[in-house]
């Protein structure tokens, strides 16, 4: 479970400044670009240098409303599309499913998220099942330039590019609100910042809006303050907090990327390695039980005693990061508080010992007090493979790879399960009766968590059991679920 | 999770026969005695047959205001509870820290559980903590004759002996209530006979009542009820879906005790075996858990899509029981359903097959079809050993072994986290300011829990870490919990 | 993997007697009947007690060529045998198959085994391949009386009874040699017994005999050391050492029991619990994969750097007992060395700290030093369930239970396995070609330790693929095997 | 366990040919350069194209007796070195404890394996030891040439370099054997090409040898046939079926490497997914162990009853490939057989199906019947990362991503038991007295095995036992090993 920082409240109150937001995760979220976009990130580097503001580009159907980085790149980005679609199958069952109704008739959707061949096929989605969308990106290096061109290309209003400036980031927001003829009444933002914007600078949108979906940590808490203040005069709802979320992005994604990850990066072998994981909720659930079945021998650190109880009952120990710092091999945090590494701490631990964050943010090991690491972490860092930033970490006499992996890393299922919450939320909260939604933060209906879930299924020709009417009626439960209480997970 | 059922709900509205009770799960719960006490349970048979009801005792105090089996046992009930606490750190850390304080004084507990070496210390605790205590047996068959006659000789009410008649059951409860010059202020209940029983006869009690807490699935249920008809006069704590209940008794437990239960029953070796789990909830990942360890092969059936995708992403296929029933070595149920085993697959199966069932009830088989099965289950059933009721289900052909195993069978860690809870939920209740409960059912507080859970972990060495300040204030946190969100589990 | 202890060398060497032997591993056997037989076990205590040496039985056949507790139990002995013989297809299929060969036809077997339904449904089989049978008890306590009865009715001499004292066992052995107008030909033994009295009383019938086929540790090393004095005139195979009794009776059936038998005798919970195992050979691996299946956190002792490495690989801390012993909740002994845990150590363990011996013999925990025990330990012990025996060893302020397990308890299968090995090597031995083995012990052919597999392979669906032509020719192999080379484990 | 092929037997007898060899497993083996050699690799290609051959180097000593691509990348090389060294903490402790007795003085020792930093570390140590080494590279492709500068650079004659030609093979064998003045009495081999040279080319080095080693499965089946045809006239150690080499290597590498593998290639998700793994000897374990525990749902095909049945005791399914082929994720051959996967069932696998070979040799999979795939398999393939060549067949309508894994890609610890093995070996062959090994094929002594687990016990902090005086009587064991049979594994 992960909490947003002290930090963000602040900033919540003042226009934000990138200075501040390089230190959330998103800011390293470059790297998660799709391993097949690597020949286009490639060739990048060599494209032209002129500002994509600056140029004039018009798609085959005449218009130029969007501004990407190359509107030529379209034809790449549509095949990198086609085969996100190919490993989308509940996105794409859903928009088979509901294509017909046109459930989001009417809605005009402006959203601000990573922009990649995943989230494309989010977007399609939502223009096959009838709305307008107008797109920006909540980070300025994770978008897929081809991608962005071949959503423009048919006509989606896109305003991002990879390695926009702070500048530019904030124009691309006001460019996918602030246009004329056309007025959002839905939002979906990853961060908050789409959020902030329209909140701040129109109000008048902000007010007549049907809802807001959030998909981020950081966004979720500004959404609470908000409501605490009394100042949300729109049904918000919180898909970071379903479980579909929860379970299969962070406890079984997790368990499959630190593997994955700390390969990559180092090529350890886990087996007989002593390994201590700060912080057992999901993430660190996932990652215990992997390292475990490779033969690591872990134990745990826990402020929470319920979690720490759990990891006993896993067969952790739990212990004080203090006490055996000395021993470790791999230290892992993946708590989303601050400095849960301390400078003493990395002082004290052999050298090559491996430090890595699985948490959301890159606050959780004070790796700022080291002297060489620069302010500017990302020019600090090494750009190993998509998933990773490494940095060698010296300290007078030791060398420690500390390794930054990116928590939502993985796969092509999570970023469906992820990507199908939003959109199942866009279409409760729009078709919502009157009144069910109040000005207030919800977390993604059971019923529809349920129903995220049942679109993977096929996936894992999975067969779910109906209930008998006599069954139904024993349980209290409608044969369509929901099943459980909205308390269970 | 488990459900209550529908008979529940009319049962509840009319006066409760033992007919309808035996065909719950309390019924069956007569063998949930602890090992230690096998000798005792031996002579019990040899003892004179003349009903508590008709005896003349009195203890060495010269108080006679109790009714067991016999007094004189109350020495070696004694020892019991002394080898139990031993067990139950937890409880008596508890006991120890809150001594001084007395939270309870004041506060008059008449409860309802079994009555067993466990349930004694909890007793013990409520009465150190400063509560006067009057207790019955919610099953007839469950009592551990010497820990009541241990009990009474210390000068606690109790009214209760192994093998009560359905009258006895309600003269019990009835001389635990109305007794001159007392008053209770507090139910604990485990079951809600208890409390309809205050409800029917003595609603001046059940309306000055500070509180009621309820253990069982089936008594939580009846609250919940009472609640949306308007009925429920006072806060009500539900025990029964805790997390430290739900993970500890439920995952935890059942990861145990579905091993040892078979295996005392069938010798059965799980290496290769092909085993069904109906229902993959807590109890099912924990049966599931340890089966897949131990070299079993394992499908699930589910009819809820989230824990069908748990399951398959945990490696386990999701099957439809028709589908596989042939093959099978074993079938395990733990719905909380009805019928889900039916007639017609129990004829399917392979000779020989195991069927079990983890579920709270003995509604998940339909075992009443079988012929050979008399409607009085209890009789029909051979009591192996101490947890188990086996019962040969003969179908023409075929000998199916059929084995109820009782859920909340194990252990000391469980039993303990069982009874901290209704320990700190009585508490919790009698202390609260006015305002904080209203006529509602709650679940026990996120921070109770984290307290229940923090008392267990002692026995494990564990070493919880304490929030900095600067860390409780970046994460938005008290020092001292509750560190998650109520809805996280 | 377990070797045999230097008192038996010297043992060897003289004439054996019962006091030495009470320090093995058979001497506490007597807890392995089948719970099946419970029963008659009970109903034995109150039987007569003529000893049966002196009682004149005769079966319905006439014959009075056996001694057995009471012929007329030969019934109720017949239905545990055919309740046995359900869960050993293995045997079964091996009978059928090579009924119509009798490839046994002229053997003359004497054997001394336990005598239990399994090992009834072995002899059985060798009758029914055609092998003339006389049969003898190796341990004292063990037998099943009811089984002996049943195998005598039938026809074989069976000359065995449980609580035999010294001198009944060695007359016993002596008449199933010693018989008019018959001679052995082949020996079937469990731990040297036999063997050593016909080598030293009819040394013509040891040098006479096809081969001597030996199922036990101690047994085995007896005829190492025959043979390196160059006194073995026989073919021996030691079936001890095949993969199918390495892996399956150690490995995957000690993983099974070590929970069965600590749960039974302790209701012990095993998750968060600290557990030292000492000794990862195939045992220890079996414990430990089981113990940290259930959440126990599990450390090792070894003195093989290879064992020890792969403690590391499979997750294990290898600790020295003396440094660890403070903070542990369970000490398990699987070395088949002595004094592994010494006096000293038990002083310092937390009070009710669990000892359990899983190793072959009772020499691994120093008990005979602590005062309380008694020289006798049978006596000493509690007999708890059949599988169990337990002991509360006091000292001064503490009281550790102390468990001895016994090793191959377990399992139906396992007994098969066990028991199909003794067959097939007989059926080897008898039918060998001259020359192909010498005077030497061998260890059972690859291929016979394959078939042994194969017959177990139905029982769990299990489909074996088979070599194409070009397959075999490429990996230089018969199509039907053998498929590994002999050091292949 | 893996076999050679019926080829290479045909192909001892004639003169091979590199032709025949590309279809062997050293043929891919061009990957498995390490990752901090990246650098060097990549401007490998932008070398000068001058052969080796054609160049007149010399090392600053003033020696030119070597014949690497360029003498100036010593230094980088040296540095590579160095990093190894940190890894290989076993063979530095061999080589310190040894470097005072020198147990090689006299030893001539001619080479040929794999050329990288691990081997140099192998060399230098060799040479630390009182050896004078002689080294050729046993793989056209897998010379890492900064590393042969820098053992050139130390004095060791060196001959080889990345991409040679058959001939060039050839040529740098016959340099490293036929030097004037020198003579080799040792062989250190890995895949027999060396030992077949010597016996063809120089009968008389071939019979005046101290002793062979052998690494490979290849080389050592070449050698068993030399040794059957009495044509062995030294001693021989196959250090390939060391159980470290067996184990460590295979077992708990594979458990490692097919994760990692897949990931990088494929970045396909565990969870849920259907895989088959063909073979379940210890690679298959290890990659079972893997995929099970990250919630894969894996069945088994098998030839071998005794490991069919270790599959079904381990909870797999033991099925025919074609029964299953049509729902499967993920298929995975390591059975070092040919055809394992036919043309025709590639053909009915879904699309998008991942094929996998883990086995030695790329004969598994049948690709060569597919189209597109070109004879030249290394072209035809794409070079991803360094541990990993995939190709991608396509087959009319559907796409399968082909993965070629190199077996003993992983690991630090993989790779210095790998390589500590040779090193004692050709320690106890040339030290052994008169007699005690003859002319025939040895499995390294169970005390050499062990002594390479004991030097990497330290790197996880591991700490053995000892046995006291009194158990090593008690046991009949040497206090200083070997602790097992020969024949335990």
């Amino acid at each position: 479970i992960q909490f947003a920082n002290a930090e963000d409240k602040q900033e919540f109150s003042k226009y934000p400044t990138k200075a501040g937001r390089r230190s959330l995760s998103r800011s390293i979220s470059q790297s998660s670009t799709d391993s097949y976009s690597s020949a286009a990130s490639y060739t990048d580097s060599s494209d032209d240098e002129t500002s994509p503001r600056d140029k004039a580009q018009v798609n085959t159907h005449g218009s130029s409303d969007f501004c990407v980085k190359n509107i030529k790149q379209a034809e790449f980005g549509r095949r990198e599309i086609e085969i996100a679609e190919q490993d989308m199958s509940a996105l794409i069952s859903l928009r088979k499913r509901a294509q017909g109704e046109k459930p989001l008739a009417g809605a005009k959707i402006v959203g601000c998220t990573h922009i990649t061949a995943q989230t494309a096929v989010l977007i399609e989605t939502l223009v096959a099942l009838g709305a307008q969308c107008r797109w920006t990106a909540c980070n300025i290096y994770s978008t897929q330039n081809e991608v962005a061109a071949a959503l423009a290309e048919t006509g989606v209003p896109v305003f991002a590019w990879k390695g926009e400036s702070e500048d530019d980031f904030w124009w691309c927001i006001d460019r996918c609100v602030n246009t004329e003829g056309w007025q959002a009444n839905m939002i979906l933002d990853d961060g908050g910042d789409l959020t902030h914007w329209v909140y701040k600078k129109y109000p008048s949108v902000f007010k007549k809006a049907r809802g807001i979906v959030e998909e981020s940590v950081t966004g979720v808490h500004r959404l609470y303050q908000l409501s605490k203040a009394g100042k949300l005069c729109v049904p918000a709802m919180n898909v970071n907090d379903s479980v579909t979320k929860q379970k299969f992005d962070n406890l079984y994604c997790c368990r499959e990327s630190i593997l994955d990850g700390l390969k990559r990066t180092t090529d350890i072998m886990f087996g007989g390695k002593q390994v201590v994981v700060c912080g057992y909720g999901e993430v660190g659930k996932g990652c215990c039980t992997a390292l475990k079945a490779l033969g690591a021998i872990v134990c745990i650190t826990e402020i929470d005693p319920i979690c720490a109880l759990q990891a006993c009952m896993d067969g952790f120990r739990v212990v004080k990061l203090s006490e055996v710092i000395r021993q470790m091999d791999v230290v892992i945090t993946c708590t989303g508080n601050k400095n849960v590494v301390t400078r003493e701490q990395l002082d004290r631990m052999k050298n090559g010992c491996i430090v890595c964050n699985m948490g959301h943010s890159n606050t959780e090991i004070d790796v700022v007090n080291f002297k060489q690491i620069t302010p500017q972490i990302p020019n600090g860092f090494k750009k190993l493979l998509k998933h990773v930033l490494q940095h060698l970490v010296e300290s007078e006499q030791k060398v420690y790879p500390y390794i930054q992996l990116i928590l939502r890393l993985l796969s092509i299922t999570t970023t469906t399960t992820n990507i199908s919450d939003p959109a199942l939320a866009l279409i409760e909260l729009f078709n919502a009766p009157e009144g069910r939604y109040k000005q207030d933060v919800y977390l993604l209906p059971k019923k529809m968590d349920e129903y995220v879930a049942s679109l993977h299924l096929p996936n894992f020709d999975a067969h779910l059991t109906e209930l008998t009417d006599e069954q139904a009626k024993y349980m209290g439960l409608n044969k369509n679920g929901p099943f459980k209480p909205n308390y269970y997970r």
